[in-house]
């Protein structure tokens, strides 16, 4: 039994889509952000950088998204969710993992908080954001038009998951991903999925839903 | 056999260390990034985004540094860089990969690259990357100060040789990782190893060597 600690839409949902795609028993505990829940010495003690999620895990809490969603699905290797280490798709899929971690997700956090490390860039940083994040995009797009229709190709797997959540982040900007034919593609393909209906109704979700 | 392509110092420092490590058999094609050469039709061929690093794995080649030394550690299994799937480290290992890769990392494109999306804003965003740098060795310093003297503990893994890699690309930085004390004492049990003192050799690295 698993117990994820959430914040609705935040980066727990590829932790949660990836339960559900699992199969895996787990119940929620919603962190409420606006209250600053997540600085409260009780969630401090669960996750020392005071973000969501937390996945706790046989007793022991454990952070970072796509961390945790490599290991559940490592976890539960029968819901086939990524390739295994022996197969010759294996290095596609921690390719395209890191990449979503390394490039595509580090742009949102400065698109939703361009000050935090320094409020007078706030302007330049997310604008500068923005224009990565679309040159993201653009990239997965050239990828999927060749190579899709998921990201690692005929198969669906956990990364998908990933981007699917980094689709819905964007769906306020001035180019959201769907504007991209083969992104747009890929997420009514994932939103056709169980998992998905099960997250928005579990996490409250109605926009882009 | 291995093929690594690579530029002296860069993200490459990352996978090279790791083949050290494990004792794979490799060889190195330099990329002359003064030149232009990664813009080059030959080498787009083999890194469709034209960055270092590339490697050549059984005549297929692929990218994405961390991803890359996941992927050896996997495939290397008895030089044990990373905690097995059935480790309970396994979940810290992760974890510990992802926030390199997710937050620190891009900091660091950041500091060298400020300009890359938007030039008016570079001098904004060198400088929150600086900041966001530096919040970023605190937190790991703390970290180590009780969880150390490795990033997992007592068991050296391809983890502190990310975290060796980052911290020589802060060295000519206002406060470089070695500022921080536990960093510093990590520093010099990891250059101590015969895998930095080949990698200084092979790439032509003199500074911070």
């Amino acid at each position: 039994m698993y117990t994820l600690y959430y914040a609705p839409g935040s980066a727990n949902m590829l932790v949660h889509l990836t339960l559900l795609e699992c199969g895996a028993p787990y119940r929620l505990e919603r962190v409420d952000l606006d209250a600053g829940q997540q600085r409260s010495a009780a969630y401090l003690a669960l996750n020392p950088n005071g973000v969501v999620p937390t996945l706790v895990i046989d007793g022991v809490p454990h952070g970072e998204a796509a961390a945790l969603a490599m290991l559940l699905v490592e976890r539960h290797a029968d819901a086939a969710l990524a390739p295994a280490m022996d197969s010759p798709q294996r290095a596609d899929y921690l390719q395209w993992m890191l990449y979503l971690a390394n490039s595509l997700q580090p742009l949102f956090r400065q698109w939703f908080y361009p000050g935090d490390y320094l409020p007078a860039a706030g302007e330049g940083i997310k604008e500068a954001a923005r224009i990565g994040i679309e040159a993201c995009w653009s990239r997965i797009n050239t990828h999927l038009a060749t190579h899709g229709p998921y990201l690692l190709g005929d198969t669906f797997s956990v990364v998908d998951l990933y981007a699917l959540m980094l689709m819905r982040w964007s769906r306020n900007m001035p180019h959201q991903a769907i504007t991209w034919p083969h992104i747009a593609a890929l997420a009514t393909r994932l939103k056709a999925r169980p998992s998905w209906r099960r997250l928005c109704e579990a996490e409250g979700l109605t926009e882009w839903a």
